[in-house]
């Protein structure tokens, strides 16, 4: 952990000065030591890693403080999905200079969002590049032991839920791009920033992780798009899906700009970057589920059901029509 | 973790086709899922991370192979030094292009290592870049609770103690470059060819990880310069050292190269790569100290002793001069 093996440079001082307030977890040892310890506790440790890159996860330009809380995220979102409570964090920083204009709120945003959802900086590497600013988060979560939940396990029968709302920060893209979805808006300034903010800096479930956990058969967060991500948990369980695309929760924005024919549904659907989570739930289950739902302040929406075959999901519109689906998902090659 | 949420497009499926073999741990879930699990087993796990970025710490051009072997040797060796035995790690590659030319010898390589060190792939992240090539390892150790060796723990009166050979991987990143020593080995090849491959592919000392954790007071490895890092060990445990040079262990080729004078001590003593463990041993340990580097068939040479004091380490030569040091190690910024 350069954070610590560097020699005392001034850049490096800087460095740790930024980021040592964010380690306050005892097995992060102040960021002075070549490790870090996760100390045993009996429950198992849930590891997912996640990587943002300039040009290609962001924006050249994007403040510095929303691109913390976006690397952050999208790892606090895979561990509220496999229902588990956040542990800390490792950061790997590749900067091409250190600015502390930049440095300051990074940390800052990072710092504020570790604290948040109980996540702590437990150590970090930072090297020097030529190239992109590039910024890679491994996180840990707890479970006990087994307790982890799969995108596969989902059963014919199960209903499927999602969180929150679908496709905002696809349309959130599209407003920072220029896209038609910014075209339609004129000078709604309030939905272009809700949107764009959607896809900036994303609000992880982890809040749910509890009774996901509880009572869910099989989870995963939406990065790459609904329509992709739910064939990914049905091909894993073995199972096929039909979903209500009506019933699919869109926030106010987004439906206007569907009921006014500005984007197509399928663009939400397809869209990424949502961090929602999507989850099966057994039919005995789903009370349960609700009631914790409900108790964790979390919205969730039934949106369809999983059934027998090997099929790619079904979305049907309001007549019962299939909807063809051209693009699943986002590819990164 | 892309390696699985990523959409199956032809490069998708070419990387999980080379990786998912490496996944060998039941916790890796055959890389299918958003996450990993290393199982509670009552020991703490100890994490490290460490990035290498193409024209920093490698060469455009290395053998694909190398640069896995190296990418991932750095943090096994971190995880030695801390008296830790491997678990596992997870990856984050970002790549300009997916290459079955580059990626078939990136994942042979990296497959052997974590066979041979028992650290099997856990999962990660593979992003494109418009920037070098970049390869980011988060790997994981299991000590019994509480056992992690710190940097912070040496006492002045112990014995000072570094594995293999000190200096070699900065020579050889001089004869990759063509620099004094490359001229002074002129057409010995075999001396070149050492020399470079310890500054491609380092050894980590896995082996002696249980010995480390039985009877250092305080471990860390060289990756920055010998000077330097004991200058920090000393500043963690609130201890000086005195180290004498001659007995700095050197390989055939460096030591011929610092007795024709081609190299000064210096270069060895500040050069970074090594991936040696430095640790201190208290006078009561050391006998248990060698007789487990002997089982583990580990050198390991005593250069030096912990004294009280703040002042940075002395370096004394075989008249007990003391050596000046200009620059005690490397840094990124």
């Amino acid at each position: 952990m350069s954070t610590a093996s560097n020699p005392p440079s001034g850049e490096d001082s800087l460095i740790a000065r930024y980021f040592r307030p964010l380690a306050t977890a005892p097995g992060a040892f102040n960021l002075d030591d070549d490790a870090a310890a996760l100390k045993a506790d009996g429950e198992d440790v849930v590891v997912t890693t996640d990587a943002i890159v300039e040009g290609v996860h962001f924006l050249a330009g994007d403040p510095p403080d929303t691109l913390a809380r976006k690397a952050l995220r999208v790892n606090l979102s895979d561990l509220a999905a496999k229902g588990a409570t956040p542990a800390g964090f490792v950061l790997t920083l590749a900067l091409r200079a250190v600015e502390e204009d930049w440095l300051k709120p990074f940390a800052a945003g990072l710092g504020e969002d570790a604290a948040y959802y109980g996540c702590p900086l437990l150590g970090g590497d930072t090297v020097s590049t030529p190239g992109p600013l590039m910024i890679s988060i491994t996180a840990f979560g707890r479970v006990p032991p087994g307790k982890m939940v799969h995108r596969a396990g989902g059963q014919a029968g199960d209903r499927i839920f999602v969180t929150g709302t679908i496709g905002d920060a696809a349309l959130g893209l599209d407003v920072l791009r220029g896209g038609p979805a910014a075209a339609a808006l004129g000078n709604d300034e309030a939905a272009r920033a809700a949107l764009a903010s959607r896809y900036r800096v994303p609000t992880p479930r982890n809040a749910l992780a509890r009774a996901v956990r509880s009572h869910a058969s099989a989870a995963m967060d939406v990065s790459d798009g609904l329509a992709g991500d739910l064939t990914k948990l049905c091909a894993a369980s073995g199972v096929a899906a039909v979903i209500d695309v009506p019933s699919i929760p869109l926030s106010p924005a987004a439906a206007s700009l569907v009921s006014r024919k500005a984007v197509g549904i399928e663009t939400l659907i397809a869209g990424g970057d949502d961090y929602e989570i999507l989850c099966a739930v057994p039919g005995d289950r789903v009370d349960g589920f609700l009631r914790e739902a409900k108790q964790a302040g979390v919205v969730v929406t039934a949106i369809g059901g999983l059934i027998a075959g090997t099929s790619p999901p079904s979305f049907l519109d309001a007549h019962g029509r299939e909807l063809a689906l051209k693009r699943l998902s986002y590819s990164h090659f």
